[in-house]
């Protein structure tokens, strides 16, 4: 994202990510401590549990749903704002790319920078 | 929203879609098994209760407050980038809207697009 | 919000809101009833837990982590249709600051207007 914001040129605008697909999520956290991190997936494991025998759609195993879940009540797109040609971030916020299946994938993201030049 | 990108003329930027109202929501999941949507509808009804005597809220009735909770842990906007002329959206990636009051009910939207003309 | 769309004399265009913090929320939801509000708190603090033992992350005190986990189920920034000069919201929609943590906090927003001058 940073490096997309300097080499749009913009000085004031917004900058937009969108993440193609559905079993993760763009999270915006606290960025000092990662228990922060470690309790959030933890309280998710808590809320949507994997292999719950009240899900239909279970083709990809037993944390398929879930993270399909877990997707929609966290985020999918974020827009920060850019000022002075940087990134505006609070001092204890972090953007982090959260994967909600057990395994490892590839996550695209499209970034969009908007402003005056 | 495809009709709005196309006739707003927009190579590339970005199309903002904002829903009206406070017991309905913008959804982004997973396109191709129409049991994931169920799921989804299955997993809130459990999270948040029709007719949960904790509610003060109830003047339409048992769906009432809690068609408002579902709507606050979900989305009531979305941004998405526009590349080419079109909506971006990864393979596996659908837009829904998601009522959550059993009556049907008639949702209005305003789509924007912004961008490079 | 209103006075940042009047001042940048946008007709047409978005409004974006980023809340600067990773306990607090910017909320969406129904204006005219403030027992909705209450009852979104008291469906929170049932969902997420002050004090649970199974949270790592407590420096700032039982509803440290909380606060944290009701940031990332609901909203960090917002974006608004801008039409003629105003705000669009639906007729029973209200935006609001919600505060997660039970000391009150100082918190600010950037606010970014993009439109047809």
């Amino acid at each position: 994202m940073r490096s997309c914001v300097s080499r749009s040129g913009a000085a004031n605008g917004l900058c937009h990510v969108f993440l193609r697909h559905t079993s993760a999520s763009l999270l915006v956290t606290e960025n000092a401590d990662s228990d922060v991190r470690r309790d959030l997936e933890h309280f998710m494991s808590r809320l949507v549990k994997d292999g719950d025998p009240a899900w239909s759609h279970s083709m990809e195993g037993p944390d398929d749903m879930p993270a399909h879940i877990r997707s929609v009540l966290t985020c999918s797109e974020l827009t920060l704002p850019v000022r002075d040609g940087r990134l505006v971030l609070g001092t204890w916020q972090g953007v982090y790319l959260w994967e909600h299946r057990h395994r490892p994938h590839r996550r695209f993201v499209d970034v969009t920078v908007i402003g005056a030049h």
